[in-house]
């Protein structure tokens, strides 16, 4: 309890659980050996193994499927730096209120840009930040096909193409805005919850 | 041009192109032979090649990750009957308005139920469709991630499980519900036709 | 029953009632002879009866205000060609997502433009189809005051003029589009189904 | 100019015009006979003709349908009371913010409740008013019709019934506020103004 | 009762409340004497005391808080005319759908302006009216601070500057419209009234 | 510059300006002894003069309304604690999306439950928090009266007193919820930038 002053203020602890839904994980030792390195390299990497991987571990087949896409989309070669695929991120993750994506990429933006301002604005609200006409644009795109998709259209794709991304910037644009409009109805339908560490780093 | 009667009638035909992006596509025969096979086992068992794949065949990698997880998804075992996964893609297409995932997809429906009638109105307004309580829970989660994600909480998994879903089903409303968020807004953002060879078929 | 596999697609056959209402019908040979004369054009034209005359056949005052109506904005002579004047119906009609109108107004798309793929792009997402500018304009009119009538100012009405429209057509394009938000929501607040028949015609 | 202090205040007085189109009006006298005769009883027991009328008078045809639906849906035998018909048209009015039809029906109410505060409230927001259970059931379902009609389904029906409404009763309810979202798109649209006598009268 | 003709009609009075709430309100005589003083001058200057100043009597440090401000912001000099300020009141009210506002502002608004369509106008739907473009700029500015805040940016306060705003009047005009979105929720929360004499007066 | 890898990565540094407006701040000399005194209280507690007051210096009369209401509505005695009206203040500021009141009462909110997690879920998303029902009620009803203020009625006020609060506490929700609803529209509309100070504080 903090320095509040009356009884309401006595409010449980936090969720801590990896999903609201009772599926049984396997251990760690079960899963096949390529899976266990993957996931000590993220650990070393990341100092701990990211909820949503734990969470996935439910099923092989279906955490292969999943990493195997978020690795192309988010470590792998593309004409966007990895920071504007993470603030690509948080945007569409803010737009939909996804907590645990807000969490996990919202400290990713304070890792890579070394500003812990720009992910807070980011999640706050990214229209409220400084940013370069090129991000801006990217932002706005990845805004517009996650709050109003039934509504982009070519002019969308010109506003790209007039701030400087060419055509297979485009996809990657699309392609990692999509992708987190999916992660973010998947942890919140099952009520993923971020690792606690998320929060002190990088501030 | 049909039998309308004013100059405005004589509209260009409609889209053909794959995307609104200009990115070059390898030859069939440039692709890894095991790709070569399975885009003729889907020409075999679909009768033509889904413009998703030859769009995505863009780069090897993202095609093999996007396919893996839809087919895990979509083909894979699953407490979800297959219809009942495609009756989601239509509902989540439906909600987003995606033109080339409500082809598809409503194509999908009509085939697999038999009941042609069933694929226009989950296209229309599922709402307006005759279902049994299990399959109006399992689409009102799916409507209700997909349009308002940041309202989801504990009583819609209840909804869910009350209406007999374990948590292993609900695993995978919510996964088929979150990928179509995910394809419907990346088929938007590129523009990505569907074959028309889809709007004859099961009527 | 399809080829799904699982209990949950053992469904119910879709709805075949006129309406979700109990009000008594007269018997086709009670009405007045010009109305039995109207309702045997109608079938002989379409090829059956249009449920919306049978349910409105309830009151003979009604079904004449009603049919006095449509005819003259649909039937009548107009600036607008017929096929835009369906095409203003569809548009309305899948933005308040009535499923009699798409069915029954998506047909007549299908078979006053000749294109089967222009009325599905009509039902599913209008932005995506390829329109000359005037067309555009007058959907994009349509929908705008269908969807927020209290946003239309002068500007919008500027807007049908430069895309070539007088003054005269501009009062036809509101009162369609004005027309279907009214049949809209008395088809779907009292749940009126369309003739099957609709379905597989002009695919 | 009023008491107000400031150069800007000095604007320009509210619109006269009958509608923002520029379509040439019949003189009275050109009018068939009946129309003649039934423009002369409105002014007898309006005091003046509704601009509606007036503005319609440019197509003979279209001012027979227009007034032949408006007379059977608002003045014609219905188990709603007239008041409550007019209540309708407000809460209708209200939510799609149209400005002649909130003028003219206000006034209606306003006149046959004897209540001015009444017709305010429905203007301003029907929440706030004292209603038995029997008009607020109905004046939720014309205001759920109204501004969400894609998802109104069986219990919005059985809400009515519970309320006391017989088939009859839904069939008038939901004709009436279908009919004011025609109403006010046509009045939008083309920017019709009420007359100014409305604003003063059963204050 | 009206001259409505159903049993329907025979509805409760309105509400004459004060508020929802059951606090006990001081008796005037046990205000301090500045107060009281303050509430007669209101009674002279506008025929009775607003009950929006009876309602926060409850609490003595809460009325100064509130009414301190009020007087602050609508009464004392600004840039801003008083019948602006008032105009600005209304539409942001409109917009949150107030009662209480609506019906007080809107007389304030009838009252300056001199002018009781304005009123009507603003309270109805702002963009009918007819306004220089100066005062036109500044409504939309308060509308769209009041429905889409978040999406309000450097481009908004430049439509303001090119209608001919200096900072010093735009720092009023969001501190009017923000005000209102205070009292707005403060009047609803609580179902506060207002005094019946509005409605009648400056129409 | 942080850790990416594109040029796009040099984006400037987030905004540094009190608000976007340029009004000429008094001195800190200039100000009344008591204002002087105030802020060096500020500063005393809280470690920073908080940006919001530095703004207001602009006009004296405007800072002694704004401070007066602030400090009877969130410092002075209320039977909901001041953690409970600190987490009104972020729930509604993040319904608003205004950055400078996520920034700061988010920061309050940490401090004052000593627990970091809780300010960023009522920052992201309330309702994936963790709370007793008589605070989730009362964040419901924050949420609700600022998100859709038409919409609130009785059974909203129902809703608090079962969950416990007394009119009392009802008028304080209301109040505190109201206010934010203020000073969020006035943060955004003038682009008022939070103190950095307040990013790393209570992590």
């Amino acid at each position: 309890m903090g320095k509040g002053d009356a009884p309401g203020d006595r409010y449980p602890a936090q969720p801590r659980h990896l999903t609201a839904l009772g599926l049984p994980l396997p251990s760690r030792d079960a899963l096949p050996a390529d899976l266990q390195k993957y996931f000590r390299i993220c650990e070393e990497k990341i100092g701990f193994l990211p909820n949503v991987l734990a969470a996935y571990s439910v099923d092989e087949k279906k955490l292969r499927a999943y990493s195997g896409l978020y690795n192309d989309l988010m470590l792998d070669e593309s004409p966007l730096s990895k920071l504007e695929r993470e603030m690509i991120a948080v945007v569409v993750s803010s737009a939909n209120r996804c907590y645990y994506c807000q969490v996990a990429h919202g400290q990713a933006v304070r890792e890579l840009s070394g500003d812990p301002t720009l992910g807070e604005l980011l999640v706050m609200n990214y229209r409220a930040a400084s940013l370069p006409p090129r991000q801006r644009a990217m932002l706005d795109f990845a805004h517009k096909i996650t709050a109003t998709p039934e509504a982009v259209v070519e002019s969308d794709r010109a506003a790209l193409r007039d701030a400087g991304f060419d055509d297979r910037s485009i996809w990657d644009i699309a392609a990692v805005a999509a992708f987190f409009n999916m992660t973010n109805r998947m942890a919140t339908a099952i009520d993923m919850m971020p690792n606690p560490e998320y929060h002190a780093k990088d501030r």
